[in-house]
């Protein structure tokens, strides 16, 4: 993208009323507007992150075997009223509405009931199953207060997978597939390395949950942590007789603060019963459908990353989830920088090289520091001097040294995916 | 995809409560499910076929400029206020629900209000503008009726485009580039010989405005038509003292009905003037900025393409938006053609080419019918018989004609994009 014809424009300072460290980043940058608490837009710049995230996250559910789909925001009373969940007092973030004729309606904040009476119309033999389906949601959560930037939003994309299996001995393979799927997407957004697996209370299902947390002083949850096994606990189990329970030792943890980034749960066959999920087995018997659910929320991934890898000048995003590899800015006005700089834009395009292409006429010292705000992995400098010596001038977010390359060596480094 | 491992099934038979026979073919061949009447949840092949047109549309908007991005679905109430458009006795589409703190918030039924007041934050300068954004928005509309399956829908997935331009003549000017992108969009889904842009009544910005409509029998609208000059013009605004103000000729139209397929409107300055978007020209005057919004409903795009495209065996979709371009079935369970067919699979997904396999323990005569069914452009037979030819069994879905072809003849055919 040219700049030039872009509407978003850095500022130097956040909009008074936002708390938190990610939002105002991301709003400096152009990445995002607020619209209200929790409440986030995503401009040309931020709907890049979240797409890149959202592949990164498709290619890890349907390698794991699950199918995309995506469901409706609108939803019946009558399904949540099966499983007892459609009370405000139950479950206090439904935000609803209601249809000319006064039926309510309720708006999506998760999908276990639409889904399950959904697959109804699929699933009767043992033949049917396993299934395992996911969707990118726009989920709506009536939260009472929303003061962790795009963490925590009142409106967010989440990824949400729900599988369903003939036993529970297939629903554990299967829960462990995606426990294994998640950390690979924790590793290839680069938060492998600080977030575990942690074991969490478990809701209304099962004891005790696993959830994925990171390590972050932005976090809402602390976490006692042994790192050198990889072994994580939620405070709200860590007590004497949980970690009786979960077979762990008692002590030898750091407690610290972390953002929770997925989570995982055995639904066991309570959802399928309630609903009337069943399936016929090959001895010919009736049997309740064994069920899981996956969440993931890709906003909120977002706002950890942009925690996690930012400094005093600004975002630095990790290559895999960047919304360009490389920032190109010409400098100095003259026809040949332009041209040049014009023929590498479109050289670079050609390569399949990512390029926000800094064409304005503004001083080299503003085209410096959005880089930097906006974090872009590669800056590249074309000059009356670079043509000069013809070559171009390459520097890496993370680093000051920049240096002079020829084209191919250029085109090189930035096609180098780590 | 298998459709061994696919959890959507065909069914001979759709839903009592149906009425539109794009949503009863839809249903039938397992891509989309019906929630509530207009809301329907999109399967792993409906899927498909929207992301497929999203990105025939995308194309086209990125094509004259535009940016892509993503705004909220709630909305504040104080925005539509300042236009007028809050209330329910004048927007009478509303849903609407409330924070914890008791305050009113919009559920996106268009975005005009919070794109331009968005925009004061990036334009203040004629050096700003001309401005072209847009998104792939969840839309909820309250709709009193809603029977006419996924044409016309509670929640559909709009493409909504908004131009913000310094004068009437530039407005002008993208006004006419997206009318054109609008007819090469509708072209590439197979629908250009029978859209015509079509003059109607204006709203409240006005007295006239453009929208696109497609012949159909199951459209809602009614339209007079002069094919062979290319005129057509709503029903609404079909009466002597329009034709002159529009200087259309008085008579020579045939009469026939229509879906609108997407809508342009000329908005002016009123909305900009109320919500305060304004900018700097070159002589130092600050003027209110001309406006245009552009919709194609694309949910309601593809139930006309289902309509249209469809015979008594089935869809049938154009290869441009078809969920694969190759239904690929095994006949017969012989270890050889399992093996042969597995392979295919295998070599068409790396050429690149979207393939269904129906590698499922099923009669062929189930086989043939779902291929038909599903409308999938090209149906291949792999069993002992054309094992014995060393050969593939090439069929359209538009001829009954089937044909022995090599994998090379085989591959070229189905890499053609026509």
């Amino acid at each position: 993208m040219r700049l030039s014809q872009t509407f978003t424009k850095t500022t130097k300072s956040a909009p008074a009323d936002e708390q938190a460290n990610n939002a105002k980043l991301l709003i400096q940058a152009g990445f995002i507007h607020k619209e209200m608490a929790g409440v986030y837009a995503f401009l040309p710049l931020g709907l890049k992150v979240i797409e890149n995230i959202k592949q990164i996250v498709r290619e890890e559910m349907n390698n794991i075997g699950g199918s995309e789909l995506i469901m409706t925001n609108l939803q019946r009373q009558e399904l949540w009223e099966k499983t007892n969940r459609w009370d405000d007092e139950v479950v206090d973030i439904w935000f609803k509405t209601e249809l000319k004729n006064g039926s309510k309606i309720g708006l999506a904040w998760t999908h276990e009931e639409p889904i399950t009476d959904m697959m109804k119309n699929y699933i009767s033999s043992y033949r049917d199953l396993p299934v395992n389906v996911y969707q990118f949601q726009n989920k709506l959560r009536n939260e009472l207060r929303a003061k962790s930037g795009i963490m925590r939003g009142r409106e967010f994309i989440m990824k949400d997978l729900y599988s369903y299996s003939r036993s529970e001995e297939e629903h554990q393979k299967i829960y462990k597939a995606i426990t294994d799927a998640y950390m690979r997407i924790y590793d290839r957004v680069g938060l492998g390395e600080i977030t575990y697996v942690t074991r969490a209370s478990g809701g209304a299902f099962a004891k005790y949950s696993d959830e994925f947390q990171t390590i972050t002083d932005a976090g809402e949850d602390i976490i006692y942590l042994d790192k050198e096994n990889k072994i994580a606990i939620n405070e709200e189990v860590y007590n004497e007789q949980a970690l009786d329970e979960l077979g762990l030792k008692k002590d030898g943890y750091e407690k610290v603060k972390a953002a929770e980034v997925g989570n995982i749960f055995h639904l066991g066959t309570e959802k399928s019963e309630k609903l009337g999920l069943s399936f016929t087995d090959e001895d010919g018997q009736e049997k309740p459908i064994v069920m899981g659910s996956y969440g993931l929320g890709i906003n909120r991934l977002m706002g950890v990353i942009a925690e996690h890898f930012s400094d005093d000048k600004g975002l630095v995003w990790p290559k895999s989830v960047a919304p360009a590899i490389v920032y190109l800015a010409s400098v100095g006005q003259s026809e040949a920088v332009k041209n040049q700089a014009d023929k590498l834009y479109d050289d670079l395009l050609e390569s399949g090289i990512s390029v926000i292409y800094d064409d304005r006429d503004t001083r080299p010292g503003q085209k410096f520091a959005d880089a930097e705000l906006m974090g872009i992995p590669h800056r590249v400098v074309v000059s009356d001097k670079t043509l000069e010596s013809n070559s171009f001038e390459l520097k890496s977010r993370t680093s000051d040294d920049t240096k002079l390359v020829s084209q191919e060596e250029l085109v090189k480094t930035l096609e180098n995916k780590s």
